[in-house]
């Protein structure tokens, strides 16, 4: 940030009065301008058929992170709750048709000032219509994820944790069904793969 | 916003392309300013003695709201992850020596664009600091909450969604403690009472 989006004049970095920390400052109209962290939600779609279950990525069409999987899941909007965000998001980047479950993951990823939330969603079929921002749209059985393509630390770390739950649920171990998790990322981006 | 914080020209509302709402944009410098919801973080602070349970409250020093009590609670920052900004506030606010605990509630508040989310915490003692924003801090037990002077629709059904989690624990109905809730709050903020 340069310049005053009030006023348009230049801001300086300076710690407001009963503040602790460096916040843009406009040095004509004195607005401080506060930063703050984004959310973004998505969902994690999946069908269950005669005991298989397999789960819905698309492949990006945009930057960053060009032609990797992720779930769909995109930055929350002014005016909507957390759930109509996670339901639009998955209409928009995967046209698919869910009945939304709980919030099932709180991920945060302070390195980039961002907090990623995923919700547990139900396909009612499999019709599908890839936006904008997606290449194609296709569903995976947990062994055919491509664990090694996928965009970002918080998809596969949900993944895990979905297929964890999945594991001890078999088991017995939670009789509620899927848990909420929460979960700190602390290293970078993974850096994309050397080409062959 | 009016004037673009990257050059300090004029913005103008206008859907960029593969976009599907309207946006503030720079007519000079192409910029889009998207505009986010942000997050409020906090604690419910409990101290149990001899079967008995308080929560700590903080008295409002600031606006809006000047005079009405609030669990700690404030604006997350960039660079820190959402149990560090309760932790944070809890600190900043009451000056309280607290064990954090997990995520206890999420509540949206669409229409003034937040999202509020509440941690456990455990007192590790009965000495307080109230910060700026606190004109002072006090325990309370549920029968003592000021009900009627709560700051903020979130502060009152997170307290009572804390308050019904323990009954359904008292009864044996949470085997495994305190769950995790989501909330939306659909109707605007309380108004101010009226001078009896």
């Amino acid at each position: 940030m340069k310049f005053c989006s009030e006023c348009g004049h230049p801001v300086a970095l300076a710690i407001p009065e009963g503040d602790n920390r460096p916040r843009h400052v406009c040095t004509q109209c004195g607005t401080i301008h506060y930063q703050n962290p984004k959310m973004v939600i998505g969902t994690i779609p999946v069908w269950e058929h005669e005991g298989q279950l397999q789960v819905l990525l698309c492949r990006r069409a945009i930057e960053p992170r060009y032609g990797y999987w992720t779930l769909p899941a995109g930055f929350m909007e002014n005016g909507e709750t957390t759930s109509e965000a996670a339901a639009r998001e998955t209409d928009e980047e995967a046209g698919a048709n869910i009945e939304l479950g709980s919030l099932f993951a709180l991920l945060n990823v302070a390195h980039v000032h961002q907090v990623h939330m995923f919700y547990l969603a139900s396909l009612r079929n499999l019709e599908f219509n890839p936006g904008e921002e997606s290449l194609e749209v296709q569903m995976f059985s947990e062994r055919d994820i491509p664990w090694d393509e996928l965009a970002f630390p918080t998809i596969r770390k949900t993944l895990e944790l979905f297929f964890a739950d999945r594991v001890k649920m078999r088991e017995g171990g939670h009789q509620a069904g899927y848990g909420f998790h929460s979960y700190d990322i602390v290293r970078p981006m993974i850096a994309p793969r050397e080409p062959d």
